[in-house]
């Protein structure tokens, strides 16, 4: 059976292609309100496909933002079932000169496909479909029950999801949860992800005189919020790149000899990857390797700051205040709440009583650790196994995705990341692509991942 | 004859004040290359009103930025020749949102006139012209010789003006340089200002990795530019408040006893001066006082930051690089080029290797002391005696007139600041406003002047 399917998915690969193409002409940036109706477009776009493909019960769901699409296949009774996760709305484009051909434009130059979207996460929801579309329409069925949910707010921080899945714990009931919107280790490198990072996005803000003052007439008697700010931001971290804030590690798992072992045996080339970044050297946290300083170990950004004249030229100012957003990427068992805490009390102890410091949070996320040993894992691997001819490699994020939280708090679910992205994909990025071998490579691993875990047992 | 003229300053008031409007909606922002057409139609502006009140040879004179203005009165042979400096460019307005009435609207409220550049300096330059107006139209003469230069570029660091000074050394040659640009003490206190600050005005540019970086993927394993940026302005001072580059201090002129304890004399009230500031705490270099601070000591100042993400809400970057203007205002006998050099040599030392820091220099101006003792200084004394009734003070000012510096080394000349600010007049802030009041005891004070010079044996 599993022979017609790969041989459909190989007859298929121009028409998969351009309907992949079609998906990304729909410029779903949900962060713009303008763009409030293409992201609509998209939600049919998608309800459309699962219908034609033969799902059930597909549903675009309205929200106070954008709407959410489940669609589903039962049919396989006493085989496990898989919640595929996936979101069809894209970053804003911008800056737009910066592209080489237009963002909602797909255009494939060499092995790539150029669109916003294209790995984030359009081309990895599309490939799951036609896997699913190959099966069903070579065989009338599939190797296991699948409920797809496919949001359109996940670039803004899915902030209707949890509310989603709290309302529908029923319909969504299942065995495992299967995310593809992480990135491969490498090109040909085939990889499961077993981590994420959490996240905690605060930003500071210093008051110092009440308006901006004239630095000839006033300066050296009063305190400059800026400088403030800098020296509170300098005080985060200490000379070996460890964040000040007492109690920030209390909750941080060690890395195990065992992971530290496995981590350091990946192939990584850290000249390659410190050139792809345009910096002169590396540099993080004493005594851990760039890989654990990445994904294993938590971090504290400036992401922007602001204050005072920016203009061009000179304005002799004391600025009236200062701002700074700083967030911190966090690892288990870290929690959001606590270190947004911590990071407050200890800004607020930082900040000179000459100065008004507030500090407010902005989203969060928690961090995971996936477990690697349950069968859908396994399934995982078999499936990149036949997909890219090698076996995978176990690797962690330093980014965050925190509906995977939300998945094991609310429905008891752990979750299989299984991405093919890239990472030089350039997601958020001007040029985002999707390389087309592993857009075909993806298809049949995940046409084998249904398979191989329908033949489980799990359950 | 002088109570002719003190009669026509009263009677004119309101059309002295319509007049100052018209100068003020011009919006000659010196900074904004968009306001370049401003720029030239306010010095016109200014060239025909000496026109109209009787000056002669005057001139407007490009340069490769903004134009200079010259007008000169010449038939009083045997008396002295006033050279008056002042300036019709302003500061930018921004940030527009907290101006209660338009910067280029001006607008009486109260006892003042608001708009950019009330007192800063059209306001001051204004009533100088009406001085002089109501002496040639009462008695159709000049108790002394005057040379107006009225520049456009002040407020820019008078780039161009060195050199116009320097090819016209004869057609300025004069006697005293008078110039009204300061702020008084207090409000029913004149003041004549023996010493200003110099400037020195920097940027330093940190770059990171060459794009913007998902602080998610890449945060731990590469220098944040503005952390680095936020640790070298941190690095600049002490806990104390002293600038930490070495050799800073090496050409300061310490305060004498007699000196400290003419400051200390002076109604000076700190508790007014915090309360106005909006700070909860004053804040300086350890060991001085308050106006020791501001008008005696150097100082370094971050007069504006950016870097990275500085909108609404979060958006989770490493950002590319981050920059920071800053300034120092410098004390006989520190030199800008000295301090520059300094400054530079420093930032650059304390940039880690993980990062490339560039400094350049924008605008800078040399520190003065003026001798108290000669005729012009007595004149304006008495001066400002008739148009106050009361004796004023002899007062420091933190700001900066880097022409001073340049008149005294290329003409030879000494200058006298009488200024009629205040200092909340708010020169360089919103809402810049002129005390009425004081812009009428300004011209009266004016008038006198130039008589009382007439009568001065110096020439």
């Amino acid at each position: 059976m599993i022979d017609r399917v790969l041989v459909s998915i190989d007859t298929h690969r121009d028409a998969s292609l351009e309907g992949l193409k079609a998906f990304l002409r729909i410029p779903s940036v949900s962060t713009h309100p303008p763009h409030k109706p293409d992201v609509l477009r998209c939600a049919e776009f998608v309800a459309a496909e699962m219908r034609r493909i033969g799902l059930r019960q597909v549903e675009v769901t309205p929200t106070t933002g954008h709407p959410i699409v489940y669609g589903e296949w039962l049919d396989a009774p006493g085989k496990p079932t898989v919640l595929m996760y996936g979101h069809y709305d894209v970053q804003p484009p911008e800056p737009l000169d910066l592209w080489d051909s237009g963002p909602f434009d797909p255009t494939v130059r060499g092995d790539n496909l150029y669109a916003r979207g294209a790995t984030d996460d359009k081309g990895q929801v599309w490939l799951h479909l036609k896997a699913l579309d190959a099966h069903l329409t070579q065989t009338g069925r599939l190797p296991v029950n699948v409920k797809l949910l496919i949001e359109g707010e996940e670039e803004i921080g899915s902030p209707h999801l949890d509310a989603y899945v709290r309302a529908n714990q029923d319909r969504l009931r299942a065995d495992v949860v299967l995310i593809s919107d992480t990135t491969m280790f490498d090109y040909d490198q085939p990889s499961i992800c077993y981590g994420l990072r959490g996240l905690v996005y605060m930003e500071i803000e210093v008051q110092g005189p009440s308006k901006d003052l004239h630095s000839g007439g006033f300066g050296g008697s009063v305190a400059n919020p800026v400088q403030a700010l800098a020296e509170i931001l300098t005080a985060l971290k200490d000379p070996d790149g460890r964040i000040t804030i007492p109690g920030f590690y209390d909750d941080v798992q060690p890395l195990t000899p065992e992971e530290r072992a496995a981590l350091a045996a990946l192939p990584f080339d850290e000249d390659a990857y410190r050139t792809r970044l345009g910096v002169s050297a590396l540099a993080g946290e004493t005594g851990y390797s760039t890989l654990e300083r990445i994904w294993a170990r938590p971090t504290l950004e400036v992401n922007g700051i602001l204050g005072g004249f920016t203009g061009e030229g000179s304005k002799t100012i004391i600025p009236s205040r200062g701002m700074a957003k700083v967030s911190m990427r966090l690892v288990p068992d870290q929690t959001p709440d606590r270190i947004a805490a911590l990071f407050e009390e200890h800004v607020t102890r930082l900040a000179p009583p000459t100065v008004t410091v507030t500090v407010k949070r902005h989203s969060s996320g928690k961090p995971v650790l996936t477990p690697t040993d349950q069968s859908a894992v396994q399934a995982a691997a078999h499936a990149l196994e036949r997909g890219f001819g090698k076996k995978p490699v176990f690797i962690r994020e330093g980014g965050s995705i925190p509906v995977v939280a939300t998945f094991r708090e609310v429905l008891g679910l752990p979750t299989v990341l299984m991405g093919f992205g890239l990472p030089d994909c350039d997601a958020h990025a001007p040029n985002e692509k999707f390389n087309l071998k592993n857009f075909y490579r993806g298809m049949v691993s995940a046409a084998w991942f249904y398979e191989e875990l329908g033949k489980s047992s799990d359950k």
